[in-house]
């Protein structure tokens, strides 16, 4: 590369929604901003997370500088203990807002990362990490202390925005800094990395402030407990909720463990106050009437262990419900889950439930710009360049389309992928040859890449079980074997029982054995391979299904 | 059960979307209403099928008159082979309008089940069955011929509707049968058993007519290739799709098996009529320029194995997608089906293709009626009762609620599940005593129930893998064992490589037959046992999971 160019390689969150993480690159050096997870999909067996794919970041350790984290949530956050610990070096410094740096320092705990040094910046506030200029740029989303990252380099300033929306009145008073932004305009953008998450939405979207009137509404129409699930980093959210039950003399209980954590963290960083005497234990939830309660519970997602789903299930300790309760969900599903949380509500539903969702009241609203806010950031910044990220390639495509309507012609848009570095020097900007990108799974204690042959088995094992078979051959002797063979079978269907089946197996491994004996057949290697492919030919006829099937042919 | 009353019996499709069946039973005697099917989702692995559990009707199968299927939708049919197949007796006759006859002829052919008696029957013709006379009622849904199957009983009539909207400009010019709907409000509906899917959706239902044109104006914009995907079954969608190419002077070519088979289905029973010329063999699509085509696809679910997905994939054999193309999906997701379906589309956009969806153009309209028509067939039949049929607990609810918006009293609407019987004599409708209901597993060749040990283990398999441990004990020798022990892994997580694990794993089985040798442990099953549990601690403690851990001692 050569010197004074600027490389922008984004390793996760283009084509997708999620595990955002890029690299910036100057004369050698390399900046990270975020390192985000994704939940991993049914089709992932038992895969725990999933990362971006690092390995151009590990292949190059020496030359990272430090990793800047644009806010708090785990699409951003989430995947930082893993990088650190794959590092095979010191860890760089960690930078960002404050209560990023507190959700990062908790984060780190649970992974007894103990010696990172993590940096709390003010916005505005500028540090310089190897090559690179940094500052950040107070923006509003859906939990405090969100930033943009304004990166300084020889041919020019880059704009990560990270998520953001333009909140005209956000709950804490602090709308994004215009004024920066606005000057950043005027200064010159090289290139602004921008937020597509709502690129298919029209108009601006709702104020979060105006998510509490709506929740008072909804609230003051119960006659039973109320249960308000949401986000649990969603701070401000938590706080209206609160506001609301507390307005209307009702206790508060906190349920879940993200919950109690990051109402702690918001409470001491001073996001989240709650008057005395409003919070009770869930404990305590039983001592008061149903009138007079509100719980705030994780499970948003429906996620299988969260506390709503197994309240909902009458599996939870404290609370279960019942007719009479009212679920208000002051979220939306986010892509992927809307199976667990419609069964969720459902599930509710039966129970005699009232649900409320954002369907029937303005309960929720997005952390991410709309139509007009993207427009508007564009229109701010006035960046030469602009790369859409944090989308899927069909909100990429659109938020191009919309930077078009703004007046960026179409050669200044560039519509990336995971792992294609785009570099802009003196003369241009242009697309590089890409480099190794994609996912990477933390499975058990290790992380992995998806081609990994424990998930090939678990998703072939899934699918259709497998057939083990021990058998014992006696050394070069044509005798048959000294001991029956044994069959198990695990997972395979046998629609006239496993005994019958197993029966019909272990026959069939008998003759196998039999027939190579008369044939002087007695090389383990060569027993095996023949009772594998007569068993295969024969559970197939049998079942409709190809397990596995591993012989292991004892020589005594 | 008393003589004179009538038993509404639904064993799949309340609480859920999808499996519809319904038992009718007066005097001893029973008809069975529907036999549909649902697609497993991902957590049931490996499964093929789900059906309603109808073990009951297994248990009095001598009972059994004969069963009515509404429409030839596979929630309603799809369960006809597997019923048929595990009565143990001759098969009841099915009854049925025509098309949904050659369906349930075409599937029970595909099950080599030759022997059995479908009777085609015209709307508003009387049939006797037992001690149950019925007559079909022609009402409109998205496929030709769907039916209401009102059955008269010694306390009145029941009416259950099957899937059915109020289209009042249908494609092929048949309006539900009002005149029939409005005399049986007139003579007096004892029971209405009706359709809840779009219970939460206001107004009418755009007609399916309109969808004609909104696919020419979407087509007359397209410069290169059209691929448009549908319901296979959909047969008047397609013959609008024709339509539309046919005017704009492009070939037509049907790809994926079902798209094959339905549009033959459907021309031979007169549905759809394609001029001649227009249709095209896939292998001849590279015979005519882009702007000559539209592709009818299979695949608007996003299924796997579908042909729209092979083609985005590049893995289809006459057609692969590229830049230029335009995707039309005129149907919308099947809850459950969102993930995949918007990974197709995203792949479609990835590769350039410009997507239209029902939220783009209205190039798809629902078959089911939104809750003013739900409003209209209630006022129309002015039922005494109204049971919920067909949806979620939330949608059944809904349409509770719609009945008491229109004067009926709640004391006259049931919510019901499935496995909870409705019975009806002239004192009045109250729910009875619940019988065995929930799922059937098609589990290969067998028909399973869902805690069924194969999928059990499968479930287990797909998180966290299998450990087979094969070791020799010489009989009643305090010798160590003659051989090494063998350890083989299958899908757990193996952080240091398969060999590093699968070593430390051997070594300690080495260790703990030592240990056992030197205690005088001989017992196989004993043997078993501790290895078992000295391996799962170390397992656990080496990868953080819990596999199945199978020793299997061998005494020689």
């Amino acid at each position: 590369m050569k010197k004074d160019t600027l490389r922008v390689l984004p390793l996760g969150g283009l084509g997708e929604i999620g595990k955002n993480m890029t690299v910036l690159e100057v004369d050698g050096r390399m900046l990270m901003v975020d390192a985000g997870v994704r939940f991993p999909s049914p089709e992932m067996h038992g895969v725990d997370l999933v990362l971006p794919d690092f390995t151009y970041v590990l292949e190059h350790a020496d030359r990272l500088d430090g990793i800047f984290i644009t806010h708090g949530h785990e699409d951003h956050l989430g995947a930082l203990p893993f990088v650190l610990r794959e590092l095979d070096r010191e860890a760089p410094p960690v930078f960002g807002r404050r209560l990023t740096m507190a959700m990062a320092r908790s984060k780190l705990d649970e992974h007894r990362l103990r010696d990172v040094e993590l940096n709390a910046l003010e916005p505005g506030e500028v540090v310089t990490v190897g090559p690179f200029v940094v500052e950040l740029i107070h923006l509003t989303h859906s939990i405090p202390d969100a930033a943009g990252v304004l990166v300084t380099t020889p041919p020019g300033r880059v704009l990560i925005t990270g998520d953001y929306r333009f909140d005209q009145s956000p709950v804490d008073g602090r709308p994004a800094d215009f004024d920066r932004l606005a000057r950043l305009g005027s200064e010159g953008l090289l290139l602004l990395c921008g937020d597509s998450t709502n690129a298919d939405r029209d108009g601006f979207a709702p104020s979060e402030s105006a998510v509490g009137p709506a929740l008072f509404d909804v609230f003051a129409r119960c006659e039973g407990r109320i249960v308000v699930t949401s986000f649990a980093s969603n701070i401000h959210r938590v706080a209206q909720v609160v506001r609301a039950a507390d307005e209307l003399g009702r206790k508060v209980a906190l349920v879940g463990r993200s919950m109690v954590k990051n109402v702690k963290i918001g409470r001491s960083l001073g996001h989240i106050t709650i008057p005395d005497g409003t919070l009770i234990q869930p404990r305590q939830i039983g001592d008061f009437p149903d009138d007079e309660l509100v719980i705030i519970s994780t499970g948003s997602q429906g996620e299988p262990l969260s506390a709503l789903r197994r309240m909902a299930y009458g599996e939870h300790q404290q609370v279960s419900l019942r007719a009479g309760d009212t679920v208000v969900f002051s979220a939306t599903s986010v892509p992927g889950n809307e199976r667990a949380v419609n069964e969720t509500i459902d599930r509710l539903y039966q129970l005699g439930c009232d649900v409320v969702t954002a369907a029937q009241a303005p309960v929720h609203t997005s952390g991410h710009g709309y139509r007009e806010e993207l427009k508007l950031m564009l229109n701010l910044t006035r960046p030469r360049y602009l790369m859409p990220f944090h989308g899927d390639f069909k909100r990429i495509h659109l938020h191009a389309l919309l930077a078009e309507s703004v007046g960026i012609t179409p050669d200044r848009v560039f519509r990336g992928e995971n792992g294609r570095p785009l570099e802009i020097d003196a003369e241009g900007a242009r697309f590089a040859e890409p480099v190794q990108a994609g996912m990477m799974f933390v499975d058990g204690l290790g992380v992995g890449d998806p081609e990994d042959a424990a998930l090939h088995d678990r998703r072939a094992l899934s699918r259709d079980g497998i057939v083990f078979v021990v058998a014992i051959a006696a050394q070069e002797s044509d005798d048959e074997p000294v001991a029956a063979p044994e069959v198990i079978l695990r997972g395979v269907p046998a629609a006239g029982g496993v005994d019958t089946l197993t029966e019909q197996l272990r026959g069939a491994v008998q003759k196998t054995l039999a027939r190579a004996a008369r044939e002087h057949i007695h090389d383990p290697q060569h027993l095996q391979e023949i009772v594998h492919d007569d068993l295969a030919a024969l559970v197939y006829t049998l079942t409709k299904r190809r397990p596995m099937i591993i012989p292991v042919i004892v020589e005594i």
